[in-house]
């Protein structure tokens, strides 16, 4: 019998409060359990950090189990298989897997989805364009703010992993994008490398004239991904009819206080509201990947990530991505 | 020439604050207009009384004009035609019209209708359940709501001109309804004579128990007319995938704070939530006649009114109202 292997892994040491700070996190090693059936070896190469996290890790994030102090941070990654029990995944697959933030992973075969990406796109598109987020931008686009061509679609958060596609998405059905996002940088990435018509920088003194100025018909569809100011500032501005899709509170991740949504507003806009929970919409997966590959492959969609150097380095990028000083989809590169 | 006929009105004495009293209105005496062409004279045989009025009066329903002081209240009656230079209105037909509260008003026949109400059906339903109200209602169930059998919709205001119209909608579908009231007189009209499975008063020590316990499986659909904590209340209780439509806001009708809405728990439940305003629906009018008439003819929906006799007693009959002490549509009867 061999003496169990360890690798690198990142553990939950303290329950964060407020802002998540690097040192809630801790670089630590675990053992790499011995592989049963039907599951397999998956050596992670790049762990995707998401904000839904951050509520995991307060132990509310709708039924995710929760993370106990030392425990291994949840996550998904794309990774090769090194060693397989299971039929249909050979050693040397490419797969999509909830792996945690550790270098080596056994999973169940049947968790694991093969990565199928266009030829010239980066396997990490699955966690990203191609994965959970942009799913989530997919399914707000196609079933809550249908933008028609000449309307006015405002995404928050809109250079992030979900932003990104849905501006895409958007811009490709005839509407006219606008970006809201944080500093100065992300506005450039918007307009530079994410194709939006406008963008506007939340929180600023005298932004929300600029926000009213991009949008001077009024906002027919907006993706919400952010802080209650702007969703107030949103819907003053809504046209008849608008839209709106609730995809994430950043608030409620870093325990600000509940969000709300100003009613009268919503009544004289004779607006929808839809929340969006992504995993109601798995049924889409199919066309988002044809959609959004299309879109990648005529370059009306830029992969837009921030990549972080092995696992030492994903305790710090995730308190940038949770202040909201990423680039793009944050995404660690090696497990080790 | 003969000397200008005058006939009793209400007029605007003082702009309400807060809950409206009686003396902000006040009993007096206008002049009646000459007729010109194309219009009739109308002796207001059923006036109705309306909470959209509030914020007319407080200069801020929609697109409404404003009232100053002085004025003659706004609202809409049935009334009688009594003399016409009309091609296509005789006199003696009975109309709906935005009369204002006074005993006879000279209006442009193209903004009348003409009264229809099936045999044995009072024509004061055209007021109610056959006029705006049921038609707020009608809208809500068939564009927002959209109750499936075995579902629970929740109503607020569930006795009122709107909601009971909307209960009985609900019910003919399938779905098991369930009034929010304000009084125990008003949970056993709801009970006893509007059919609803299940009454709860608000308001009260463990009244939001009481709705727990009465939808057990959680509310799938919600027609919101009332105050914010109870919207609070049902929100926080909507099983997934339910839908809300916000129908009246009475906190601003009577100046109470802005009413939100918890956008945590709209994501947690997938719920898509809908502003209304009845003038977006005018195309459903056909089918809402047809509907509630049928209703009505089978003793399905009873016509749940409260008269108050004479234009004196308008003022207390609107405070009453403003006040959620009356009991169903509120109609004040004759002019004079």
């Amino acid at each position: 019998m061999t003496a169990p292997r360890h690798v690198d892994a990142v553990v939950l040491r303290r329950r964060p409060s407020g802002l998540p700070r690097p040192d809630d996190l801790a670089l630590s090693e675990v053992e790499v359990p011995t592989l049963g059936d039907d599951e397999v070896r998956v050596s992670v190469l790049d762990l995707s950090l998401d904000p839904y996290l951050r509520s995991t890790l307060a132990g509310r994030h709708l039924d995710d189990a929760p993370v106990a102090v030392g425990d291994v941070v949840p996550g998904r990654s794309v990774g090769r298989v090194v060693a397989s029990r299971a039929a249909d995944i050979p050693e040397g697959a490419l797969v999509l897997a909830e792996t945690g933030w550790r270098a080596e992973a056994v999973v169940a075969a049947k968790q694991t989805t093969l990565v199928r990406v266009p030829a010239g796109v980066p396997a990490s598109a699955a966690l990203g364009a191609l994965g959970m987020p942009g799913l989530t931008a997919y399914a707000a686009i196609v079933r809550h703010l249908t933008p028609r061509p000449g309307e006015t679609v405002v995404v928050g958060a809109a250079t992030g992993g979900v932003g990104s596609v849905a501006g895409a998405l958007a811009r490709d059905r005839g509407a006219r994008t606008v970006a809201i996002v944080g500093d100065d940088d992300k506005a450039a990435d918007a307009i530079d490398r994410l194709g939006y018509a406008a963008a506007v920088v939340r929180g600023r003194d005298g932004w929300e004239d600029a926000l009213a100025a991009a949008c001077a018909d009024g906002i027919d569809g907006y993706l919400h991904m952010g802080d209650m100011p702007t969703l107030h500032a949103v819907v003053r501005r809504l046209a008849p009819h608008a839209r709106v899709s609730l995809c994430g509170l950043m608030d409620q991740y870093n325990d600000g206080p509940p969000t709300t949504l100003p009613v009268a507003a919503i009544i004289m806009a004779r607006a929808t509201v839809h929340g969006m929970v992504v995993y109601d919409h798995g049924d889409l997966v199919g066309a988002q990947l044809a959609e959004v590959a299309a879109l990648l492959a005529d370059g009306s969609l830029t992969l837009h990530e921030e990549r972080h150097e092995g696992l030492a380095s994903a305790p710090a990028a995730f308190a940038r991505l949770m202040a909201g000083r990423n680039r793009g989809q944050v995404v660690v590169t090696g497990g080790r």
